[in-house]
């Protein structure tokens, strides 16, 4: 999928759930294909809100069955890492994080990317339902079928320090 | 309206505008008179998805015309105090933060309230429109005939210290 077509069915699937971007924020979504080169397997859309120094606010889009890769948001300057909040408001996603191993998780990594994806304890977010990630956590998400909208409330973004699983990645 | 109306018109405008609620969170909306005992002109219903000591994130809900009274949020226990962005989902939001009085406001104060209403500069946020209040800022909003949805995205809240202009009201 070239970026123009990612922005569009990002544009369409925020429409069609009622969530407004002016003609001004739609030109600032975001593509991340992670430098990896198949958006359609690993990455994500997104459009940010808000960042400041104090608090943040992104909406993310996911197409179907596509998976943001695992990374964690380690501390910065002597303050702790990313803390976020990940609310579902379309679709379902599967949220993976550290912890106990989840038995018949309802997913799986990427095939032939497995040994970058350590998180295996599952968290299923359908609308309305929310879950919060706590700081220097690995983490790594897919959307169902049907793809998914996911608010997220957080501190501050410096994606820039992200630490991701997968080496060959770069996120900036 | 009592309090129970309150919250069923807020959960419907809520799901007509596709924001979902699970139904244990619809039992934790809340609805702020503001101790005055006229909600329809002077209050607002909300509903918080997270507070940490690091963000906030709520979803405002105002019926027609409604007005969220004037009030700042002052620096507590040495922190900067709360600073808020508001983005409008659904309706017209007039807000009034201090600056500059705005001539030929689109709406005005409650009648007989005007004295407690000293912040006159006027922003208007239609579905997609965003604007930050800075923190120890007065403001106050109204909704447009037709009410208005507004996700707030913030640092830290805690209402018990913010400031009304009225003295007369009690928020929490």
């Amino acid at each position: 999928m070239d970026h123009q077509t990612a922005i569009e069915k990002t544009i369409t699937m925020l429409e069609e759930n009622n969530i407004v971007l002016t003609e001004e924020e739609k030109k600032n979504i975001e593509v991340a294909d992670m430098g990896l080169g198949n958006l359609e397997v690993e990455g994500l859309q997104l459009y940010t809100y808000i960042n400041t120094e104090r608090y943040c606010a992104k909406e993310l889009v996911l197409f179907p069955n596509q998976t943001c890769p695992e990374h964690l948001h380690p501390p910065v300057n002597g303050e702790e890492g990313k803390q976020e909040t990940f609310r579902c408001r379309k679709g379902t996603v599967y949220l993976y994080v550290e912890g106990e191993a989840t038995k018949d998780t309802n997913t799986h990594p990427p095939k032939g990317k497995e040994v970058y994806y350590t998180a295996k304890h599952e968290v299923v977010l359908r609308p309305g339902e929310q879950y919060t990630i706590p700081p220097n956590t690995k983490h790594w998400f897919k959307a169902s079928d049907e793809g998914a909208i996911v608010s997220e409330f957080s501190s501050t973004s410096r994606d820039e320090f992200d630490i991701f699983t997968d080496p060959e990645i770069k996120r900036v």
